[in-house]
């Protein structure tokens, strides 16, 4: 390709927190730039977000259904090559059909939509038309998660026993609701779906264990809360997990864990040594042994080639020059990017470059997000993970 | 008092891990002169470790029942004040027992006894005979979980929400059953008891949570697991918890986490705030706010007068110079022999003095691995918590 | 302004590493984009980078010269803003002086000339052009950097007493120079400058230091020394330092430091605190206190807005996604543009924007280079910081 | 030997803060036992010591010298076998030469004596009378610092290149000695000697860098800095170190570096790697390498066998639960013991046991401390180090 890829975006309004994420996350590169947005339902905030991003006024719309109408005419030099979706949950799905329909490739916010059956009515969509989708479950853009991913699927570990998955944050520890919007709609199962938490941080977490370990959630136990009195939707809970080798695991997410930021971590365990990685430390990932040395393989520094080739695909610097959230973000707009640009190109794609959340994971996602909340309502110990 | 007490040993021989430790901690403070022990079933073992241990062979014997009588006839001048029984689990009740009804005060490692309701029968000995018992629930010797726990009972993080505790283990991921004395009755139901893993080390990670948060377990739903072929008890587990006051819990404990050695780690979390300990760093106890930045505060720092007198009265050196495990149990053993001097010497112990566990400790870890097997076996999600 | 910033670039071409990361910093925040390139010396090779980067093949040149000539004759709507240049040390004066002449703003890869003298020679002539250059010494982007500085000019610390600043590397620790075009010219005296490890990586630490610090170096004592037999520049060193306020410091670098990667970190200590940074966790900042607990200050957790508004200013991301070294460099691209923005508008840049290092900090830089080989080769033990 | 060992103690009256943690560490093993003592030079204080400490009241003494005539002239089964003195620094001579004429072996906290003169008298005197001097230099009792040693020793890191140690602390970065008696006689040249901050804690740096690396400092060049007003010796300072094969090196120490505590830490680079420990996580070892993960040494944990007979000799608990600065103090005890054991036995000592600090460290403690002063006050850069 001789060109950069053409974005629209739907959502994500000049002050809305994640549609400013994607964007960093798609420019860092130089293989994509934003031309169209349809930015926010209001018009006004539409257009004045529109003209902050630097948009042609001729291509910033105040409502979605315009915009996948109109850039869907025009020719193909100028035409859109995808569309990004971050709007609340509750308004990821519609978007998301017409804009495949009209023959954009998507990529959506998690969760992927707000309920299990229109997850598998996008799947089928997805089959229909040959498009291709991302799901921004950002940290398997980490490298060193899939390095990580990498090293248990090569066998090092041996057979995984133990997956232990944690996320918690306390921003919901007092009733924040009252004056954050995105709060608001988090907290709110109108907009949010019928899990807050797990919904919110908990989908993250299965997702990342199900990524690593390359193994599948069989059965749960789960035991959701509200803590901040008035709330509607879980603000915190813990996950018993059986995996379908017989591995367990246990996941626990909170909003309420006052204190804490954004601590997602995870360990695994095989019969011969175990991985350990956590969000604010992303370029180190630990690797203990039985019987010698736990050994600190740190991003980017490659020096004795012992990192795969996937992790050594998302990385952009050297050791000890920290990448974070942003390039994990922008990993997987860059992989897409590539994605796209050899599919356009007639190329196959590399299978690093194949290597992003798609709307399998979405699926998963959402029906993670039913059965616990299932599991939580049974008074029997374990409830089979149904899809 | 004008001298040392006096300490008698059952069990501790010269290859035994445990009893090595209780002496370590019982000789740290200068308080206790070990001058007795039955240190062996083994004859040989018992005399040669007395040696070893500079005992006068007068005094070194070859079955505790011979030790407790003719310890309990010498004069009182010489007789001896406590004794310490380092025995595996399923010895620990009978030695108890006889102790008490000779006379003495007893410490005794944890588990207290093989059954909970041997357990009952030794809280209702001790009572009889006003004897004073300590169990080594070595982590609650700590000076930062001391700290922890008066900052929970002082109100500082508000109303308790959440209690995260993890007790990985990496030793038995294998066999070692097969090399290890130690291994080899940990995991044998005849001489461990009826858990494995939970008895071992989920008592310890359950003791630290009550301990430090000031609440008790209400109900749990457990998952046990043997991961290593042909052993007969759990090697892996995980517990959600609720207290009495409506607080959630997880707790974690596995000896099959390849590669990792005693990481014991609690977190609590209020209203306010939080708090982080782990045995691995444990000079460190980090205090999480929800508008100010996480605190770090550090065993014998007390330069600000910010930690309580327990922390203070548990520390040995300044701020800098990391106290570990065996300072945390000669914390146990310096609080008991200050408690048994003050009995001794008609004065009431002070209260930092007393802060050391004992039977109801034992009884309540002998409830929990009942609870948590029961649980286990159970379908039912919720077992409530019974003694 | 109602654009993006056009930018050109001299040299970068598709194998170097420094152009890379700039384009990156630039492409990050959606405010400029690139435009025209010269972007090797190699004819083949600027064009297949131009390429690559998606550059119209008229605009994309192979000498810098023909670029600088050329596009100051387009009109103003297509005229580039700024030329960044990311050549080896030794050329990056005449074409900076020229982009200067001919009416571009300049941004400059330290250091920022060959000699101090050209240094000097620059500074006159970004006064007589009034044009703006950002010289990239990329640490002082980082947020809690910044909130370092500020808090240091606050007077929490109250006077400053001592400043420790380490830059330890082990990439050179063999003669890779034999390999790595990277190592080649860092190595060589011809294209590098008088000095090797303090003229690349000790004067980011000399930069660090006098930049939290606000001080200025009034004197210093160095030892350098060459450990990879048959290298002409030092690969390693020690510097004491005096401040001109009586405070004392150290500044160690070295490229032999085997097995680190780029481990920067700086300890300052006042009469009533310190504060320290590492770049490896670039998100924390610990604040020290002589009688309170030490402090984790979070990049990006404004929660109880302890944080200055240059720290805030300086931030994406929630606290817990960690941002890291592309975003501390995206952070001098985004002040630098949101400069040149104002001044396009005339309008006056706010004080956080124009917080970005610049001619001066250049000069100081060349002239630390001069001082530390002067007083390397002196019998002298201290030698005075001329300019 | 069928007994403990029997010590008399010099100094380390009742509020002493070294003289207590002497006492741990000679208990905690079991090998020693407290017999006499001349615990403070005011008689009431002296009693009131011994009493506390359960000392015969006809083995507590008023003043030294009485105490090691009376005690020499006591039958050889009770006489004490060795003495250890812990007065500040000016009384350490006088009672350590009459001790060893008595025919006793001592045991000096550090540094050795008040002058290099009488040092190297003390030497001369240890070895005109075949006794054993322990010189408490702490820190090399940590496992993981022998290891390092051995590890440096065994070439693993090929040939060493650089060494940075530091010691910060913060405790007098306020005029402390005003209330402290400890701060008192540390900041007093007629009982600390000629250096502050240097005699204190530089000379423990000094000897950790020559221990672990195994060189010695040839030439230096220092700069001590006084910062609190009205103080009469160094409270900091920094020092360029050249070792004996050629190594470069830096040490610093601060006693006004405020929020710290007793942040000793080591680095060591040789040609292929690095080790890096600090006594605030004494049981880390991090070991780095040019082209393999960094490996996390950690004390205790020897399964696969990867420690030195050294450090596994210096460890009483399993990995993991931490041991600190008073198991590395009772290391350097119960290393003496063993040696005085095995001589007493007419046994050679293991050379596990050997490896203490004696009276050769204490020579090359004192000249540190000499040529440190005197390269202070000199304007050359570098000065020789003599002893």
């Amino acid at each position: 390709m001789n060109r950069k890829l053409r974005m629209g975006m739907i959502g994500g309004g000049k002050d809305a927190f994640i549609g400013a994420i994607h964007r960093i996350a798609a420019n860092m590169d130089g293989l994509i730039e934003l031309k169209a947005g349809a930015l926010s339902v209001n018009p006004e905030v539409a257009m004045e977000s529109g003209k902050i991003l630097f948009l042609d006024p001729a291509r910033t719309y105040t409502d979605y259904k315009t915009m996948l109408e109109k850039e869907a005419a025009l020719p193909e030099s100028e035409r859109l090559d995808f569309i990004t979706i971050v709007t609340p949950n509750f308004a990821h799905f519609e978007p998301a059909m017409l804009a495949l329909d009209k023959g954009f490739n998507v990529v959506i916010e998690k969760p992927i939509t707000f309920t299990l059956d229109e997850a598998k009515q996008l799947k089928a969509k997805v089959e229909e038309t040959g498009r291709t989708l991302l799901l921004t479950h950002t940290y398997t853009g980490y490298p060193l998660v899939k390095q990580a991913r990498r090293m248990v699927a090569d066998g090092v570990l041996g057979k995984i026993r133990k997956v232990w998955v944690e996320y918690p944050q306390g921003w919901l520890s007092r009733a924040t609701e009252k004056d954050s919007a995105g709060a608001a709609w988090r907290t709110d199962p109108k907009r949010s779906g019928k899990s807050g938490c797990f919904g919110d941080i908990g989908t993250h977490a299965a997702n990342l264990a199900e990524y690593i370990s390359g193994l599948k959630i069989e059965k749960l136990c789960a035991d959701l809360n509200i803590f901040v009195e008035g709330r509607a939707l879980d603000d915190d809970g813990a996950v018993l997990l059986r995996f379908d080798n017989g591995a367990a695991g246990v996941l626990m997410a909170s909003q309420v864990a006052a204190g804490e930021e954004n601590a997602l971590k995870i360990r695994v365990y095989g019969e011969n040594g175990g991985l350990e990685w956590a969000q604010h430390e992303p370029n180190t990932l630990l690797v203990k042994w039985l019987d010698k040395p736990t050994e600190i393989y740190r991003a980017g520094n490659g020096y004795g080639g012992y990192q795969s080739s996937y992790a050594v695909h998302n990385t952009r610097t050297p050791g000890g020059h920290p990448e974070g959230y942003l390039e994990a973000f922008g990993n997987l707009y860059r992989n897409f990017a590539l994605t796209l640009q050899a599919k356009i190109d007639g190329r196959t794609p590399a299978p690093e470059a194949l290597d992003f959340p798609g709307v399998d994971d979405g699926i998963r996602g959402m029906a993670f997000i039913d059965n616990v909340v299932r599991s939580s309502q049974s008074t029997e110990k374990w409830t089979n993970f149904e899809i």
